[in-house]
């Protein structure tokens, strides 16, 4: 066999793709020369047979060769860049964008939208009225030169080939590879600029990579790329077998970012905001230790200057910084209980089912481009290690329609595992590699 | 997941699928409604994975319920089929249908034409000038009852889902998969009417399949589907280690096969042109066991029955009958030799590079439409067992253009094994399912 078919069947095989060989593919994709249904017979292929560490590498590559990468020349100072793989009420970019900022980094995020039962950080800002993430590069560049802290949209000149394939794993059931997944976040990573980037890599039923094995290959994967491409990474390994905080949603998202800035807040999305930031400094080569680090970021938040940076950011992509304060975002129109169904310990609270109500409910979207209702979503009253009895309120649905929420409020019930004996405490951070 | 990209997602996970599930991907993507996409990834999915028996039935009956299904009910008799899993120099259709038919059998043959390294009976049958392949539903209908034998190409009505479904496997990497070949194969021939079915099923190198192991499993797969069909099915392993008979392009086929018909011709094609038309004659109940069959067929071909009813056959589709006579049919310019490189016993012949060989002097395709030249071809002159001098001539190639075929002599000579020993003797037939 010859031509692309050939090079299906040698993945198939179980055979290594030369770098010429990968681009040939990808870049003929992009170009339409190499048709969608051959592309989709590879990714299947590579599903099962794999990329070593040089393919994985040289997919990077021509990802980001597909489109520009974003010079930050003009903006003075040590570029960094945070990534999560994707969590439920993972709010920290809202956090740690504004405390890096404040610490004398240059944070441009390029950030996402939601997707399936996680949350999108884009949507996330949207809800404080006025807010611009759709930015030019020209935009993007003169914000971080201003304020050294911006989160947009990738722009379209960004990492083409890999919107186009994405679209294309998204419908046939390819998503779920961890080197696709590796070389898809790195090329974004390495095409937005930054010099030294941290990723958040979710652990457990709530993320996209249950297993702490799986997450762990994909964080040393990750790891590797970036140090290819010469942008020192390090990847923290952080728990997702429960919802990061207590709110789901974008504008209760919002409101508690802001807390957690003002210095207050649930402790787990300010435990992993300040070891991501500790990361990000030490990377940078401002701290020695990450306990320094750590340090600095808690002064940060503690003096105010987190949340001064972050009304900044507000600011200069159009928001309303007066919404930030109480009842200033949108508010959903009824707040349901969900009850506890007995009394004892709760033992585990399943993320992925919360994530996947508040996507019912509107806070996230079902098929691309729908828009998300800002005010819905969920807040969590009880977490793993807390006591309740039965019938006392667990979580409330923040909705717009009654109907709707009750009959999701029963069904969620179940999302929260109680037993009699307390769990055993288990770390927020697992790891941080290397 | 839902929709199609959630039956990908559960052949992927391992998952089986209920009959509604493959009626819906196949009709659909017929239809339009499932993209070529989506199907190329279920393809490779379902390569890696497999389908068990209920959905290998279920498969091909939607691929036999695409279209209609050819209704042989105004041809008295017993409707029989018969079809090869395609191997070099294989022949066998041109002798068997007529002489199935000479011995009162019914013989509608829907053949194909070459493929990769190995030729197409249609092809064969059109080195005959003016014999026409193409017909219409009437028309086979009306030769088969007149005649009892038609050798014809599929009409549009019969399996479309399978041609298109072909079309996609072809570019895609998967008609390498052993449920989609016996789905592929045994709709056509449900499609096509017969009541009973031998298949020829080769092993070796020069077939499709090369293991025994794998050919017994599309054996035993083929013949259960014929089961549940209703269409008794049996299957002939045999080998192709070597090319069938001497001949190996369409013309020299043609001439090949008369000489058999005749009474003469090369052993191995006489024997399992017998082999096969035993058991047609044992399946179809028109004798008590296959050696009986065999009997019979001998007897037909010894006394010019089966001759006899070729140049019907030819006689029928348009073709010059006349051709048939020594130096009737189309004849190449030149004749290249290619010689031993060294003496000893030929212990295999390599069946594959000698048909890709006779594809690049113009006996096959390189792509779809692509007209064959009948004339061109190569004659083997050593087989397996036979004992050769260093330079003696191992086979002719029958060319138009003699640099091309001096050129290709040279490189075939290496699919001549030549040993010291002779090789020991292996049956020509292995085993006959069920």
């Amino acid at each position: 066999m010859t031509g692309v078919a050939g090079l299906i069947a040698h993945k198939q095989r179980g055979g290594r793709h030369g770098p010429e060989e990968i681009a040939f593919l990808v870049e003929g994709y992009l170009r339409g020369t190499v048709p969608d249904y051959q592309m989709a017979a590879w990714l299947m292929a590579v599903y099962f047979r794999g990329l070593d560490a040089e393919e994985t590498w040289a997919l990077t590559r021509v990802l980001v060769q597909s489109g520009e990468v974003l010079n930050l020349d003009a903006v003075p100072g040590i570029k960094v860049d945070k990534h999560s793989t994707g969590g439920v009420g993972d709010k920290t970019t809202l956090v740690v964008a504004p405390l890096a900022a404040a610490l004398g980094l240059k944070m441009v995020k390029l950030a996402g939208r939601s997707l399936g039962h996680t949350g999108g950080t884009l949507d996330k800002l949207e809800a404080i009225p006025g807010l611009r993430v759709e930015l030019s590069r020209e935009e993007i560049i003169a914000q971080a030169a201003r304020t050294g802290v911006v989160v947009a949209g990738h722009t379209a000149e960004l990492v083409p080939a890999d919107r186009k394939l994405y679209a294309l794993r998204d419908v046939t059931s390819t998503t779920d590879c961890l080197p696709l997944i590796a070389a898809s976040i790195m090329s974004k990573k390495i095409a937005g600029g930054a010099q030294v980037i941290v990723l958040d890599v979710k652990v457990g039923e709530g993320g996209f990579l249950p297993g702490l094995e799986e997450a762990r290959r994909l964080a040393q994967t990750m790891v590797e790329l970036g140090r290819r491409a010469e942008r020192p990474t390090v990847a923290v390994l952080s728990r997702m077998d429960q919802p990061l905080g207590r709110a789901v949603g974008n504008a209760l998202e919002v409101r508690e970012a802001a807390a957690v800035l003002q210095g207050g807040g649930p402790p787990d999305v300010r435990e992993l905001s300040l070891a991501l930031t500790a990361q990000l400094l030490l990377l940078a080569g401002q701290v020695r230790t990450a306990e320094e680090g750590r340090a600095l970021a808690e002064r940060a938040l503690a003096e105010g200057r987190a949340w001064e940076k972050f009304r900044e950011l507000v600011a200069a992509q159009g928001g309303r910084v007066e919404a930030l304060e109480p009842g200033g975002l949108a508010e959903a129109r009824y707040q349901v209980p969900v009850r506890a169904l007995r009394g004892g310990y709760v033992r585990r609270v399943a993320a992925r089912p919360i994530g996947e109500t508040a996507r019912a409910l509107g806070a996230g979207r079902q098929v691309l481009g729908q828009p998300v209702d800002p005010a819905v979503g969920i807040t969590v009253e009880a977490k793993v290690g807390d006591r309740v009895g039965e019938g006392e309120v667990l979580a409330r649905l923040h909705a717009q329609d009654r109907g709707l929420a009750e009959s999701l409020a029963r069904r969620l019930a179940g999302a929260w595992e109680i037993g009699e004996e307390p769990p055993k405490e288990e770390p927020l951070v697992y790891e941080t590699r290397p």
